[in-house]
């Protein structure tokens, strides 16, 4: 039927009834191509200017890679999330130039490296334990075309690692800050720079963090007005909304 | 001491041991005047490039009466949310060019309009009950010079409505979408644009609403990628944040 | 004890006391068999019309095997949910016509194939990591006599998808929908449909999904009037009353 | 501009290019009219065979009001929830024909009061606190075109009650069960019968019944496999649905 | 000290300034033996009329052994519970005369089996898969000198199941009732007799179960005044007050 | 139809196929009266041996006056409880011998005294702000026919007020304990006596007291074996339950 | 009782079988007087060294009054909290000498203002919300003999504001850190000072704050070490441990 | 630029613009070592007079050491945490002086023993189970120079236990206690003496303890004014705060 749609579509524009920007517009809300277990989405960087992701988890390795391989047919850089060893060693085994990152379980396709950010993009976690997430923002900014400054283990209870970075941070055009335990991170930040940041609860802590919603409550309540959250440990999708703000 | 600071820190300019750039620098992180109750802090404008905010709420109608003179006496534009008649009607009747937008609970001073915006913030509620967050973020995004669009009561539920305002949405370059109850909205909006998705969960609804928290756990749950969150009934926050993301 | 109830049952009838309409309703609320860990209840095919179900988690191989071994000689179909591979394995070596569906953990006995539905039933998930949920409702509705109509991926974010499947679920005379994360799928189906909706959560996701409490709590606050909602997971139960409500 | 794509609609039609029974199908999924604070939607009872409800908590009167003359220009029935007195004067006073209801908080319209449902629908509720949210079911299956039977007040802490009551349970080709407190009654009711059972927490109770989570955890959480559960306090929601399953 | 306390009071009692019963009643308040990692207390059983009971998770196999060793030195009777099935082996191979019950995890030492409970106490669980918890409330209210009746699998969803059994429920002095998913079990049996009865939510279920929660909160909010609770799985504490309770 | 069932029985008694001890087992379990609204259940008290209990919260005063007279033509004592003052006026202006009870909304119609427990019921609470949950559960076991002994504010941060009574507590039969904040009173007491002890959590406290929940949850978690809970604030359900296992 | 443990005592003593010492550290444990509805514990000072408190939220104001007339007459300095409008009247109206502080709801009985704090407690606030419960711990910890430093409005997201109180900060010898929202304040301040700081949350805030859960949750997963957490508005405690940390 | 930083500061001393005391308390706020993955703060120690800490949980043991190194070459002692067998091994294998404590998974490098606590901490347990946690507690106050007093055992259901230790209790300085399920040893130790006490909730429990939650609510509500709360398990932060209070 997808196909009939095209057809049509086509049909409108040699006959003129349909300009070549409309055409476009329309195009950009319709066709996929169908796997039997998901809907590949070949329009979708068309759509959002982005590559296709892969959230790993809950799918087989042998999903993973077929999805994938499709995906690489259509475009040039995949990033596929929350990837075990398994599921890392048969991808990269499959499909050629995929590079996997242990800490944060991803495995990226980065075949077109332009850069397309207007700005930096800075990258920050407050804890070791809080790196793997911190990756995964980064590697996401990166293969959307970012210049990525990443800052390493700088928490609210020692002011003055934070604010011995306060000039790479106000250099930034928007800022990715990863935090788990209490979450205070992203406020101080915040209080220090004008432009977007995006908090990341992480899952990091134990007792009363209950798995990173104390951190997550937290972001939610900052007294920072440019702060907004994504959920506990997603990475992936702080990095991504960063990139989108850092389009020109 | 904030006096000390800044006599000192002209002397080095004056000196020439400072120049012109690393003075603005430094005093982006410095100075404020107490009132006794509240610090109000006239460099932020400066320091985030956006007006001074005050949050009614917690505060008695002279205290946010003299933090709003304060304020005004060292810009042109304010904005004070959550305010009650009562509160409206002192600080209105005091201070001259204030406007009270009752739905919202908000007191506008906007004596300096300049657009300043690239594009164009488009501002959706789920349905008519969420307009008051909405008209928050709104009022917030114009006070911060910008142009914006609102578009009320489009649900998921009818999809066909959300549709047919398809391309005024995809026009906007940064989307707040406000919605109560399952807080779908945002992700059905997310998936159909290309541009940063800032979600506010509001209180709307009763039961398992639990006051806004289905909706805020709906949104961080958004399988929309270009999707981050706010807290609930935050409309300021989101309008705010958008203004930011829409700067040049 | 149960036998005399039985036989003073039938003495009633035999002297006129009761005729056989009231003999059957009376019957439909009495007598179930001993098997000392479980009441093995043969009648629930007459009371309800439908086939035994035996739900695996927390019981030994044995025990499941013992009760369906029962359960088969009473009637043609059984279904046994939330088995583990050892299950399966003991189940299907003792008892012939068993199908283990490891997906979804399903053993079904399929042996009377009549279909009694008046119309079809679609059941819809949102995305690949839904699919074993969706599968066990599947496979309840076609075990109790239904058209089951399956459709993977097709989430809120891509409404595209969506609509592109409108004519086949505007067909269906009941829909089941399972998803996770923030489990808006049902809001958007209902929306687009006048037949019943079930919303099935699943735990799929992370973070603040909560093991499901984001979607459940999402579908609970649905604002599309059609929806109703069962366990998170609860795969059978979105089945089983979607055939119920299947009835002619 | 749903105007030109009804006039595009009819041409086609005019030309043979579209049949009916396809305009009819594509005219299911479109227009809309615009009151400004909320669109006004006449094609639902089309689209789902049922008249517009509003929901009025959170809506001045006087929205109310507007929003119900709308609807009685295009259709005979219409139901406003959660009204209360002021509201209710109002809407009553302005609109002929409408009745309110004080328990439940519903104003009713009732023009058209054909039969059309299949067979009965019971509405049953666990203790007298509970009626306020089984009248707003009643009356929503009511306006609906259902014969409805209430039964009031069988916990099934008095099981003997529910007993007594077996035969028009078992009558009825749907069931609403209101219950607040722990929410049981669904279970045993469910157990009862062979016809799907909606299943409705309510509010009543205090302390650990967290106003309602416990009896919705209950019913979520229920033994018999032919309940679905709506909202907490949701009567409207499980009228409305037992409505859909109850047509023919 | 203690052993002065102890001198002083026999020197008293000696001398006549205390009498038999006085020291007796003081002495139930103080000694207690010290193993360096847990005080062992054998006066407990003088305290509470009960043998002394060990809670063996988070303890090493070697600390309930010892534990164990030195309570069987000074009484006939003692329950282990929560052993697995390594702590089984290490005690029963070191100390004669226990039992170990691996469906509960309880090691029991039963060598003074007097019936002390003036009537029967009845121990009802839903669902086979409630059995466990059942057992250990069973096993408990034996060693306590009871006569134990156990009724398995009678779930609110099969009345006439619960129905049957009216009889040996009324004849109980007390009954144990332990349910998981709803847990309306209690409240059905609360109505139908009018003995106390003992609500133990069990963790079973699934999903919205939420380890017990749902079923903690139903039996909290029990609408049969008759009922109380003690903590999810909570075998021991239902079968210890209700072997209390069943004292003449 | 139960007016049938009683001539049936009645007969069966009169030809002899019923004796009469039989006839009073089925009666049990039979009739109750319809006033449209409540069932009222008159064999209440020889089902459970005691007086009909009215929870007027949720109810108008009308409804509890109906409700009440109907109980008092039928039986000598009967409980109100959360009863405000309103309520109180109407009842006890309407039926002679109701005394209210302001501190805990009791309305008590107490004309028959005798005492009928085995010994005396001790209510203890931990402050003063919980002596109104305290004093519901003191009359509701007074009117059940109870000696009862009430001791005030003795929490646990005071344990030398708590030893002073330890001679009053370990003489009753059974103690009610009332305790909000910590909700610690019931373990410290637990410990202290070999008797049931009936845990009551109240919602006196603030903060993370969570109007009763941490009390519940410190309750549940007692560890002391003795110790059983009713819901927050369930002052009459401790005093009922407390009288049960006080009977001979 | 009690006048014979005293009378017993003091024998003891002129028999010279105790000594004074002894007999001080044991009346320490001891005696309380009776009030009917509370006990008045005049030893506390004794114990504690410290005034005794009255909460006065579920109390009368008689009740309050009276309790504060009996501490009167055996100390010198008293502090009731949570007093309304009409309590402080009775109070201060009847009793000479008591001072009202209405923000945080203050009565203070301070007659006796030895300074005994060894250093300074410095009291802070994160916003001009927060300042009700500051007070409560500023008037605590001076009525307890302390001098107090107190500095409003230092949030996380205005660093600068917090810096440039380092120098009081680090002079304290206890901080008392007062904040709402995300609850940050308490570890940048810790991790500013090396002496101990103990927070309180408060219930400033909206949405996703949940009453002061997030502050709480924030605080109790600081990552500064030197911090440890009160209840939700808590001010009283915070006041009383930071002078019990503060004695000589 | 922090070598800059601290260039110009000692140049200023030299020239004699600042002091020695204004220069030591600037450099508290400064420097710190970057290790890439963590920032190494060795003045820690000068700031806050204690040794770092290092949390091993979510490190490798290679990061661990490497961390450890680092930190030994500028302090004689470290404390690290929750450190599994593997990590255990691989830093006592590699550096020298570190003992390893299974039960609390700390390992200590304890070279300087100075006592410089001025009194004693207590360290108190309410059952075996919680021995981990207050271990953890005694280990770091210990190698924060001070003698504690370890007492394991005394949970509230044995009051005569607690005062058996009352004298033991009654000469800290200061007191740890830690205690799961019910966590109310904190309130009943808090009545007992007049010193601060720190309450640690423990994960010990099962059920609706809900992974120690239960003890943190009840600790948060102890009516003992003398009670302040760190996180769930975090002897740690206790043995820490402990050891600040004592300092002289």
């Amino acid at each position: 039927m997808d196909q009939e749609q095209l057809r049509w579509l086509f049909e409108q524009v040699q006959r003129g009834d349909v300009d070549v920007d409309a055409a476009l517009a329309r195009l950009r809300h319709m066709p996929f191509e169908d796997l039997g277990f998901a809907k590949v989405d070949h329009h979708r960087a068309l759509r959002q200017g982005m590559p296709e992701v892969v959230f790993a988890k809950g799918k087989t390795p042998e999903q993973v890679a077929a999805i994938a391989e499709r995906l690489l047919a259509n475009g040039p850089n995949i990033l596929i999330t929350r990837a075990d060893r398994n599921c890392a060693e048969l991808v990269t085994g499959t499909l050629p130039c995929g590079e996997y990152f242990p800490l944060s379980g991803v495995i990226r396709f980065w075949r077109e490296r332009t850069i397309r950010g207007k700005g930096r993009i800075a990258v920050v976690c407050a804890g070791t334990s809080d790196m793997p997430v911190a990756e995964e923002a980064q590697l996401t900014a990166e293969v959307m075309g970012n210049e990525v400054d990443t800052i390493h283990d700088i928490g609210v209870a020692g002011i003055h690692r934070l604010m011995s970075y306060r000039e790479r941070l106000t250099e930034a055009r928007v800022i990715v800050v990863c935090a788990g335990m209490e979450g205070a991170l992203p406020s101080a930040v915040g209080g220090l720079v004008s432009c977007p940041v995006i908090a990341v609860p992480t899952s990091v802590g134990y007792g009363a963090s209950f798995h990173g919603l104390a951190a997550l409550l937290g972001m939610l309540n900052s007294c920072a007005s440019n702060v907004t959250v994504v959920n506990i440990d997603n990475g992936f999708g702080a990095g991504y909304v960063a990139s989108l703000i850092n389009r020109p």
